[in-house]
């Protein structure tokens, strides 16, 4: 949680959520931003576990297995609580986009269960992905089931928000599915512009983001005026927090990202900074020599992949390229976020959110 | 269509729709059923060709691709006609209906391409399907950008009935995944209850029938009570015509269904009828010797394989137990029917649907 994050940021929603430091949070007088946001991933879990169990393990033939153990690794609940956050900036109980944030939540895991399907992905979270647990049948219907329990939690929303909010919902559905369908078409292409990349970002991360924001703001009651603005502010979140991810893989540290450094470099990922030093004769003749080897990961010949496609990075100006992009669309969020003129104590959480996104090492 | 079905029935939904039949039919004059569901076929294809223009073929990298394919080949579109009849019996335009319409058929094509990766099935309706003609990573995604294209049609389902409509359709949804979860787990089973079996295809075929008749019926402004009675009334509906195909299955004439007879019993699909030999220990011993082999389609060995279970589903009285079964659905069905009191003109296509269902061959 932030309030224990060794970075010393206010906004946890980067650091990995613990019971006891929720708890330690509760103690907190006068109600600070940070506060409520334990209050809100304390009932949230609370809720998705409440939701869950009318679906419990072994019913159904065990339809709702890997949907119990995928939604139980965890994971940072950014979208959830930006719904719950959002809610209550709008002078809602956050109790009332609860069923949004539900629903995001197990949307979110639902594409998971899919797109690591696609991306024959072993590892989720550290753990084997539901394909590799159980077989890719189980991971797609239990996944289908999953998108069926999300729509399920949305019919809790508020009446006069229900329609809006459903078609919010299926039109950001929709986009990520697009988006998906875009990385895969990608990767068999070299010609991708930044413009194709950035949209692709958009649609396959930012737009659940936006949506978020959007929803809890509606549950609330808030104007579809004002609901645009929370949706602007999250798409360019989640822009900037994408580009920050490709970054940090990079150019972060092992020790502070806790993963692999150069993991989308051993494995020529068509990322932004990729796309920019493609662009660059020069940068581009050391990625062509470098693309299609794939020494082992920790090796030598690893090491070196990884130092030169840097440089060559470096020397196109990609990592400038994408920290200026980055701070673009920071700016945007907050730009966003001041014409929706909020109190001080609702404002300052969601700022942090937007700064703490591109600061971060991890 | 039913005008001009060699089975003299008069209810088209089994039998194929051909464009020239439907321009004929509008000819009929005064409005019959038959010239009705005419209208409501031509409308029903319009509508959906009209929603399929806003995501065109090679847009999005080809992400709807394989949805104009599948809902190409055609279909009953059972599910979809019996949403608009139903809305029309209760006094309500059929176009009321066609949003919910156009969603259970989407939401039935979605099952279909998710289902046959699942059951490793080559064909749809004779030809590829789609993870045969794409691959299966497409059959996912598309699959998953078709249930969203459902609910998006879904958003027009007339406002006041939308709460309870989107209920229905996602409770449905949710046990259409948890029938074809049981589907596969029986595979890996022989001691299946017939009353597991039942509930099975009840969750995995009738409920979609049963939610369409239900939404039809709220999109007109039924009551609950109303709608209940049009559910009752298709999930029979649905369980009989389900008994009924595995029936012709095993005995029907190849040259009146147009496929293989046979089918189910050379892959030891464990249908009400074998279930029902297999509770028999003599019949069951003739199983016991036949599981397992799998002899070319055409073959004398597999004309032996299908004569011999065949014999021992007679012996075991397991297709007068299939037939006795369907009855006393269509006589459900029927009885939900004249709860519901519906003028005749109305009432006579219902009853037929209901009746044909078993009498048919094909």
């Amino acid at each position: 949680m932030g309030n224990t994050c060794s970075n010393s940021c206010s906004v946890g929603v980067e650091c990995e959520r613990k019971g006891e430091q929720i708890a330690s949070a509760r103690i907190f007088n006068p109600m600070t931003s940070i506060t409520r946001e334990a209050l809100w991933r304390n009932d949230l879990e609370q809720a998705l576990a409440n939701f869950l169990r009318r679906h419990p393990q072994g019913s159904s033939d065990g339809l709702y297995d890997p949907i119990h153990y995928l939604l139980g690794l965890g994971g940072k609940r950014i979208r959830p609580v930006l719904a719950l956050a959002a809610c209550e900036a709008e002078g809602g109980d956050a109790g009332l986009a609860m069923p949004a944030a539900l629903a995001v939540e197990m949307f979110h895991n639902f594409t998971l269960m899919h797109d690591d399907i696609m991306d024959e992905a072993p590892l989720r979270r550290g753990r084997p992905t539901v394909h590799k647990k159980w077989n890719e049948h189980a991971a797609i219907l239990s996944g289908d089931a999953l998108y069926t329990l999300a729509l399920t939690a949305l019919e809790q929303v508020p009446t006069a928000a229900l329609p809006d909010v459903l078609r919010m919902f299926n039109v950001t559905a929709r986009e990520v599915c697009e988006g998906q369908q875009s990385d895969m078409a990608f990767e068999r292409r070299e010609n991708v512009t930044l413009e194709a990349y950035v949209e692709m970002i958009r649609l396959k991360t930012s737009v659940l983001l936006a949506a978020s924001a959007y929803m809890g703001a509606r549950c609330a009651g808030a104007s579809e005026e004002r609901a645009q603005l929370w949706y602007r502010y999250g798409e360019n979140v989640g822009l900037a927090f994408q580009l920050q991810d490709d970054y940090l893989d990079a150019f972060g540290e092992s020790s502070a990202t806790g993963k692999q450094v150069g993991g989308d470099i051993l494995s020529d990922k068509k990322t932004l900074l990729w796309l920019a030093a493609w662009a660059h004769p020069s940068s581009r003749e050391v990625l062509m020599s470098h693309v299609g080897s794939h020494p082992a990961t920790g090796s030598v010949m690893a090491e070196a992949k990884i130092q030169a496609v840097r440089s060559a990075m470096v020397q196109a100006g990609a990592d400038a390229e994408a920290r200026r992009r980055m701070a673009e669309h920071v700016a945007l969020a907050l730009e966003a976020l001041a014409q929706l003129e909020l109190p001080e104590n609702h404002g300052a959480w969601f700022g942090d959110l937007a700064a703490h996104v591109t600061s971060r090492t991890h």
